[in-house]
């Protein structure tokens, strides 16, 4: 878990996710000789932030999102939201501005539910904030800030040491509106003819996915995948006996909103463990679904 | 009527329109024949549970959505929405699971305004129910559920008849925010140099437009269309002689908001009947009004 | 300021730029002849009723949008709005139908809200009513209907007269949702392989944007851009000297969301004056503010 408590403390706020892509091309650079067979490395201006990782002969692309939520300082001491982070007094928020590092604690006016923050002078307008990290493992559980999406970033550096056919792909301002997915599945589907995607994200703990039950495959969240790809998905994972919950929602969404209208006839389903205490500095998850949400990964990139 | 009515009672919910693309394929097969002009049929994975016909020299494209919208089971006894059908209780829904057959009623919680059903058993999670087909015809309309937007394919099949010159493009995911017309604008668009487009779909009954009238010609809805484009169409329809209507709303939308929004230039134009009872089992169009419909394609392909 | 008075009285709301682009087109056979630099002029069906011009060998676009706010009449006296405008009883909006020219006087329900206008007969269903241009200059502040975004459009002309490479796009439907921008993108990305963009539209004074003290840099709205390129735009503002203010908001958009959702690794930034009394036929902007807008134009085109 050393990995993935260096990946939840790394500021990368939608729009700011540089610092991340670096860690994570060092990371591949310094491992890569590790895995079962070699990726080739995309990495250039006309990605942005963003990375992919091809191995072999792809069929199927891994979609993992860099960014996290926060807040940027807006004008005297207001704060506005990146992304949809809950918002309670006292969590600590941590940055850096042009005079220096930042340690701070959120406020929230009551009646009006203003967002801004105590420190000893102002901040600098447009900085932005992240939730200070206090990285929490037990025998059984890790509790963090940014498991969402850093454990998804996870899976996908620990799948890339077995992975024989299959693209990774990096994306960037998925808590935000989106962004980046759009031009990567344009690339993608072009350049290797993938129209395949597995969404490497977290999603919730609710009364029908629980925690410890295994990795979640979601039929549909605000979205609707195409039935015939999910059904596929569904064959696989049941003849994997790999432990795993079926999802269904009508609300919330990933990068694969962005597969969904792309110009591109892409195939997508969001494969991921679930969480609690979504989207605060103390996300939770079971060791047993992060466990098994790589293994289905690595049966579905196989069989896929 | 016969083709309308086989065409209302096919399941085809959003995501899952594989059933409706099958039929629709079988019976272009069956009647093509009998066609003025032969087209050529595109159906490939590349265009997911999308179809192409394309007759003679295309300048224009005619879209007619396949989905429907419905429920998908959730936990326990509850239902979330696909699209957004009009939820009364003892709604009759049917659908099928692991278990068999499912012919139930749609139940609705008075204070929550939470979706559940009665049945004797519970539903698997994901399964998806549609509304029951109770197709009703009199001299002089026709009522069932699923007239959008069987009847805007009906019209499509029909107009192929005696097309010489256009595209029919049958699309998927309309009722649950889209994702087919985004790559069938690009391939028609890069393909055949194809940018200016029909929506063959059906509308609303308001205090603006009314059944008997004629097929509706929306000058608006929630996006507005490119003016010259909207004039000539209105041109051509006066010049006809087809009974016409109207329309301009601040609301709604089809498949054409993912025709505005392409990486294409495309001029569209939403030509529908007006139904009564929108999204409910008991949507009802005036057969005038079908008429109007479809011979105001009839021309408009000729024309445009 | 002739030239920015010609421009805020052409009728021209969002789906019918076409009386703008030819005012624009005319403007630039009329004046390029004076301009320190010819550009090639595109302009045809494909770019429907928009306009790019192209000087030298491009890094960088600015997007201007053409259209306007205002309203379309619905049935009997019913209107429904084109954009956001605000509606205060008694604005006077101006039109055509086909029994001739129109200016009316906007009424609004007090109970519902519905709006409405108050003229000797109907107007006929469709018609597009625009504020009427009631141009005030003084020797600090401009005031007019429009002034969003034909001080957009005047900034991207003036720029014009001295401008060695780089391409202006002058867009449509950016007051009602976008529709033009994504084709402009992948048309600029792909033929000149530009992907640096400014948005060249006015903003709002709000009380961290002050008018008079310089045209403001956005680093956020309801969209997060990529931080590396406002940084390097924020970098050379600094060091030009020239008056400017930094925003920060957490709603808004513009023409940048078509490029944040474009298939195109597009890096964007909002630069432009703040006006008062937004959306209203009384939008106010300092010139200082205008100065300042030109001037950081011409430095960030050349050095970005």
């Amino acid at each position: 878990m050393q990995l993935l408590h260096n990946l939840c403390r790394i500021a990368a706020p939608s729009g700011n996710e540089a610092p991340l892509t670096t860690f994570v091309l060092d990371y591949v650079r310094q491992h890569q000789a590790s895995w079962q067979h070699q990726p080739r490395v995309v990495a250039h201006e006309n990605l942005q932030d963003c990375l992919l990782l091809v191995f072999g002969e792809p069929r199927t692309a891994v979609f993992a999102h860099l960014d996290s939520i926060g807040f940027t300082v807006r004008y005297g001491r207001q704060l506005v939201r990146i992304g949809g982070p809950q918002a309670e007094a006292g969590y600590r928020l941590v940055g850096k501005d042009s005079q220096g590092e930042i340690d701070c604690t959120l406020t929230v006016d009551e009646e009006t539910g203003e967002l801004s923050y105590a420190f000893p002078r102002e901040i600098d307008r447009g900085t932005e904030l992240t939730f200070r990290c206090d990285f929490r493992e037990t025998e059984t559980t890790v509790q963090s800030c940014y498991l969402d999406n850093r454990l998804g970033v996870w899976n996908a550096l620990r799948l890339c040491e077995t992975l024989e056919h299959g693209i990774i792909a990096f994306s960037c301002w998925e808590e935000h509106g989106g962004g980046s997915v759009a031009y990567l599945a344009k690339h993608i589907y072009e350049i290797y003819g993938v129209r395949q995607a597995l969404i490497s994200d977290i999603t919730w703990v609710t009364e029908g996915v629980h925690a410890g039950q295994g990795c979640a495959i979601s039929l549909r969240d605000s979205l609707i995948p195409r039935r015939s790809y999910i059904n596929r998905i569904r064959a696989i994972a049941a003849a994997s006996g790999v432990p795993h919950q079926l999802e269904v929602e009508g609300s919330g969404g990933s990068d694969a909103k962005e597969l969904q209208h792309a110009a591109a006839p892409w195939d997508w389903c969001f494969v991921g463990a679930p969480e609690d205490h979504v989207h605060t500095p103390n996300e939770l998850v079971d060791k047993r679904d992060i466990a098994s949400m790589l293994a289905l990964y690595q049966v579905l990139m196989r069989e896929l």
